[in-house]
């Protein structure tokens, strides 16, 4: 067996030039010099294994790119969904998505949440390993490199769900067409007349705020409108950066006539600045949420919005991390994006006069 | 030992008159006749033990009273979560509270639905059974006599959150004050001159939105007001019921210049049809809800409600929990209801002139 390096903590092994999965756990213990059982110990993310001893295993099963076999017989009748933040009905619908696809296959599903940070803390990923779930579902969040290594050496797959940034091309997910959507949100405001049309986009770190934001542009493009930079506030998603952009968009004398809010919660921000403000929705104003959330049809008047599968997405992801446990893989594919749809409500229409 | 009444499966076993948790597991395995690994797979949840059996071993579990010793030795780093249905935000509030304590003590949140039915499956419980959580929370849903006795027998404590029925004076429950909020919301009316007041309830088998419409009572009566009952419908707590019963209370020639709508889900059903029938809020109609949702401060206008501290309630049932399971209990409170209190928006005012 030819040692690969692992010089130290902070050397960054090569990848393994054999082919994965082919050092047994035997000679991993050896290579660490260790016995077998405390190789199966860390593997089960235990306790009770010095650090200094830990870290040197996970970087040989790392090095030599080590498979857990047979993982199918040790694993809890669990699927893990982790998300970023647990804030909105967003959230709940997705849970709605998981629940019912392992309902039908007999698991339950266990909830984190990264807290604010973008990948999930290190004892996360510990308790995974010990937990051995089929599958984990991440949402809006990301995996390090050592967290995948060490999802990957347990055998233990996982699907990223409308990811944050680029999952890059070897991760498996599953999103919405976001581009598509932005695109058809703003061809509507225009074929009812607007030419001045602002946007508030998400996080710009999201791809999916950028692919709505960029669908927007093509729209306005392609119609020959010009995009004016004034007319577009970068938002984080939520209510509260809905009204203070929608304030700020409203009280410009050259006011837009139409708002592309970039999802719900943020349309919902732009309705209440424009009470504050007097203006009539759609009357003096329309807007355009993103998600269709449930709420989108309970506000006065209903919003108009684009549809976002969350519910069917979620199921999508719990299925392909069952498919890819289940399977040698391979065949999986490694991306999918579900279709969006315009539900046209209430709060557009022609711009005034 | 002398052997409890365990005729068959027909049989209701007396309650074991001998003190609780005295029997061993291998007393239990020789009244059965089956060896101490066997009982022990039993209370592991393990999947092959001959139905029979299974259901000899719990009878006698039950009808002695055994429960499992050592239990903290051998628990899994979760906490179990079951609702009734994962329909809104109201559940969301509940999760990150209970997300929350969870994350502080390590652990990790198994989420489940007992989809429409009052009480988890039999599936739920054998699966908690064998992963053996730290404490079970259940959210407006009951267990049934032999869903206790099989957690009572592993030890693992569990909590019911809200309950939906009266969960009996020996289950450790979690609640809002809820009459005392329905009595809050309906004096509020009263105060700003309202007397034909209507009242949307939840449905009427849920404890909770009993004593919401008994506190509504209790302040008609100590204002000396009538309450006609042609004024009060049941719904169910979702949106579409307060949207109808709203429907049928304003089209009254005598309509309700008020409206406590049970829930803001159902205040928001109201708000529709209100708009759908020229109702301007609060001018023609003040309506409020109860909960305070999110959404309850985004919508025009923004509702008057009275607020459950949902996140708290969860928490408070999160920590109750695993004290539980720490403590020897008996001292541990078994009913803690969290106070409510009005928050006073922009949906009521004086009634029309």
């Amino acid at each position: 067996m030819t040692p690969p390096k692992t010089a130290g903590t902070n050397a960054n092994p090569q990848p393994a030039t054999r082919s994965s999965g082919t050092a047994t756990l035997a000679e991993i213990a050896r290579e660490a010099g260790v016995s077998a059982p405390t190789v199966s110990k860390v593997l089960n993310g235990r306790a009770d294994v010095a650090p200094a001893t830990r870290t040197r295993v996970e970087e040989l099963l790392r090095a030599y790119g080590y498979r857990r076999r047979r993982a199918e017989a040790t694993r809890s009748p669990l699927i893990d969904l982790v998300f970023h933040e647990l804030e909105s009905s967003w959230a709940m619908e997705v849970i709605r998505g998981v629940e019912n696809v392992a309902c039908d296959e007999g698991l339950s599903v266990v909830l984190s949440q990264s807290a604010g940070r973008l990948t999930p803390g290190r004892t996360w990923a510990d308790q995974v390993a010990a937990r051995r779930p089929h599958g984990v579902i991440l949402v809006l969040s990301g995996l390090d490199e050592s967290q995948r290594a060490l999802l990957t050496s347990r055998s233990i797959p996982f699907v990223v769900l409308d990811p944050a940034g680029d999952p890059g091309d070897d991760v498996p997910s599953i999103g919405a067409t976001n581009w598509h959507g932005g695109l058809a949100a703003t061809r509507h405001l225009i074929e009812l007349g607007h030419t001045r049309i602002g946007a508030i986009s998400g996080p710009t770190r999201m791809m999916c705020s950028r692919a709505r934001l960029d669908g927007y542009r093509a729209a306005l493009e392609t119609a020959g409108l010009p995009a004016d930079p004034q007319l577009i506030g970068s938002g984080d998603f939520h209510h509260e950066a809905g009204y203070r952009i929608g304030l700020d968009l409203l009280r410009r004398p050259d006011r837009p006539t139409a708002v592309f809010a970039g999802n719900d919660l943020q349309a919902l921000g732009v309705y209440e600045a424009a009470r504050e403000l007097g203006l009539r929705i759609p009357e003096d104003l329309s807007v355009v949420g993103f998600d269709d959330l449930p709420v989108a049809h309970w506000v006065g008047p209903p919003l108009t919005t684009v549809r976002q599968p969350l519910m069917e997405m979620a199921e999508a992801a719990a299925r392909l991390v069952l498919d890819l446990g289940r399977s040698s893989s391979a065949t999986v594919a490694t991306r999918v994006e579900l279709a969006t749809s315009l539900v046209v409500r209430s709060s557009t229409g022609a711009p005034p006069a």
